[in-house]
């Protein structure tokens, strides 16, 4: 496990960060354990166990004989991927070098114990308790926001923004979400009352748990989740995590309801198919890693929203249902469609519909940068949180603290500056799918047939299998012929719900 | 993470073991997931990960500031179990540091590729292929045999066998195996005579999955299995893993036969007792680790052997069973009895009656040493094998490899020194059974009642609270009057089977 001495700085680079993979693989592991089966005595000792794991990880990433092999690794001769693999060996140490092992575990330690009391407080609406915890998270946000804007000659924001989207910055979404202020609370409002005329009934359950797992199962096959190297489990906040020799995705599952659990699953089997697809040659360095939490996003609401909720593909996964649970007024397909492409604004950005869902991130974004700047205060964000749902989304969310700020765990765990990479994604998604639509004439009588394969294809040669070796903006434009444009999620909403 | 310059060398070696148990912590759980969850397509990514770790703790451990801190916390005063803590830390770095890293890696790749194959080259009866691996596994034990006999003046098998049983010596397996073999094979051939007369039902399956997991459950509840604090899952080979604040059991059902799977949990429960009841205060320290495998083997098998399949529990475990699986002839109190204390060599240890069973573990042991020793060869063990099977349970293993000497994962994984621990481990469950029984003279009625707590409450006393504080022979010294008596064992069989 250590390197011949002969061997060149890159190639010491090489093992260096095969090493922290081995490590970051461990991590993965035991925090899927942690949401999924561990019981909750368990706890304490895996907190400390994983924080022990970080500490160590900064520590071998930000030794000083790293700088000094970056540096060496610069003058040698490279090949282009190779080159790709060294710039993101960079950006990985520039960005944790910056901060001090103290910080990272003040900050580590100081979210979990948020996270933690969370999950008392949010059911007893308790934000007097939930506030004082969030105060020293943000304190230790800005002071590491701080020393990253002061290196990268940005605003505190952008400079964690930069941590989830490379070469994103506020300026940008700005402009982004400017622009969709300026037209989606008017086309929610439409579409709500275009839906007010198309009654959608419900479907009558219960939907037994196992019938639930086995429909699940049969859609990921489907999808072509690989069942050799992943496995779905039950948690209480769905995701995708493992590594992409051994994905772990997971979904909850409600006896009264199954659309949410599958639908969750095809989320989180998009996001896997990214991870399982990721280039296997270069498994363990850098460049083989997602692009970013933006790109991640865009996979698994291609395959959600585009992909599952449109007619064709609801036609081929309504007799999947019906195999499992039987024929019901409601599971017939025009109501099925209707029911997997039903609008309402709600308080729960996670249940929310595709159309209500930016409003919930702007709102986030919005006060989450003054926050970070340094503008409000965390005292601030009830009364802030109220007055934007009302504009965005008509709802009154005063002394409901539960379903309104205390909902998520974004901030609880001080994950700043990633909220935007969720409507980044579905930008990114609308764009995508848009562009295999034009590139393949028979995708919809395809996906009709259940034959997914050329979509899957295009994803693969245009997404999957380039990893991090291109920036976001030249994989795009790679894609698709032009960077960013969020027209086609626009014209996406206008052609789905109007 | 780091201590304070002030500190003792003690505590900083304190503050360096807590370390180390965080790693074995994420050790135990990847380990654990990798027998129980993992798709096989995980498996190598997987082994790097563990081995890198297992790398790691062994350089943390061997770190020159160990032995300086280890020789300076010899000379400061500290209390009881401070010293005993730091007399296992020292066992451990002593240990470890004799053994080159280079070594421990490669014997831990020779024994996870044997191990590997053997998967496969056992059901194809693979002789041939299995024992070119195991030659290599063998050089390496031999390997690091002769460095630890050399470093502690004693033969090569005993400085293997002091890894798992610390104070053991063959002289001392020599003299209790001698004894065991002048009596063992005449009584097991009396019992088998004597139940050839009592003939024995076998129940009718099949007998379902979730009724069998269901009624390992309540099982586990009736023998005080902490369920915030562990779990019970499914794997090939049943084992207990995880961390005392955490700890993970395991069986494999089959839809024929319950009792090898209930059995099965009742005998890692008692694993797991141990585990959820070492000295909580000092987690994370050696001193809170299990005194010894042969100390860990008695709690199962005191829980399995002595408890479980004695009449009085059987009497109260058969109506847990028929609330699963309903009455039938041969659940009825007399023959549910005889069934669970039928005696019938057979080919596979693990599969075996505890009167047949040390005919193995001294066949194994036996052999082991004398391959330990350079005295035989791999070749040399099928032709052994065969001659001790005739002599000690009258059976023929000639060619048959798989139910033979490739039964076993043992040799495989390099884990020379082990077998010995599960027949002391019967003894001491006998000797300290015999003890509780003197000291609650109410127990059998106790039991009879379904009431185990003045057991438990003994053995928390006696065993579980103490972890490695005492060396074994005090702590059995203490619990029942007496060093390791073979005697209680060979009245434990007559009284049960004649």
């Amino acid at each position: 496990m250590t390197s011949a001495h002969s061997a060149s700085a890159y190639e010491e680079l090489r093992a260096l960060f095969t090493r922290l993979a081995r490590f970051d693989h461990l991590s993965a592991i035991a925090g899927w354990d942690m949401q999924t089966m561990m019981p909750p005595g368990g706890s304490q000792a895996r907190s400390a166990a994983l924080a022990e794991l970080s500490v160590l990880k900064h520590q071998i990433l930000t030794a000083p004989q790293t700088a000094t092999l970056l540096d060496r690794a610069q003058q040698e001769s490279l090949g282009d991927i190779d080159r790709a693999n060294l710039l993101e060996m960079r950006r990985q140490y520039d960005n944790a070098v910056l901060v001090p092992t103290s910080l990272v575990e003040a900050k580590s330690l100081a979210g979990a114990r948020c996270e933690h009391a969370w999950r008392t407080q949010r059911p007893a609406n308790d934000w007097d308790g939930f506030s004082k915890n969030l105060r020293e998270v943000v304190k230790l946000t800005r002071e590491e926001a701080q020393i990253r804007a002061q290196a990268a000659g940005v605003s505190r924001y952008d400079a964690l923004l930069n941590l989830y989207e490379p070469g994103m910055c506020s300026r940008e979404l700005d402009r982004i979400f400017g622009d969709l202020k300026t037209w989606l609370p008017d086309l929610l409002q439409k579409v709500v009352s275009k839906q007010a005329k198309e009654p959608c009934q419900l479907p009558h359950g219960p939907f037994d748990l196992e019938k639930q797992r086995q429909l699940g199962l049969s859609v990921m096959k489907l999808l072509g989740f690989n069942f050799e190297a992943g496995r779905v489990d039950v948690s209480v906040h769905p995701f995708c995590g493992g590594v992409p020799e051994d994905v772990r995705i997971t979904t909850r599952y409600n006896e009264n309801e199954f659309l949410t659990a599958l639908l969750g699953i095809v989320h989180e089997t998009g996001h896997a198919r990214y991870e399982q697809n990721l280039p296997r040659e270069w498994l363990g360095q850098p460049v083989a890693l997602a692009r970013s939490t933006a790109i991640h996003e865009s996979q698994s609401l291609l395959f959600e929203m585009q992909l599952a909720r449109g007619s064709d593909f609801l036609k081929i996964l309504r007799p999947l249902v019906t195999a499992q649970f039987g024929e019901q007024a409601a599971l017939e397909e025009s109501n099925f469609i209707r029911l997997n492409q039903r609008v309402k604004p709600g308080f729960i950005r996670v249940d929310a519909d595709e159309v209500s869902y930016p409003a919930h991130v702007m709102l986030r974004y919005e006060i989450e940068q003054a926050l970070v700047e340094g503008e409000i205060e965390v005292d601030d964000i009830p009364v802030l949180w109220n007055e934007k749902m009302h504009r965005y989304l008509g709802l009154d969310t005063v002394g409901n603290y539960r379903n309104g700020c205390m909902q998520d765990i974004h901030w609880t765990d001080g994950a700043f500056g990633y909220f935007p990479t969720y409507t980044l994604g579905a930008m990114y998604a609308a764009q995508l799918f848009q562009h295999v639509r034009n590139a393949l004439p028979n995708l919809s009588a395809d996906i009709a047939k259940g034959d997914l394969s050329a979509l899957f294809h295009w994803l693969q040669h245009n997404i999957w299998q380039h990893g991090s070796r291109y920036p976001t903006e030249t994989l795009i434009t790679c894609a698709t012929g032009e960077a960013l444009n969020p027209r086609y999620f626009r014209q996406h909403l206008k052609n789905r719900y109007l």
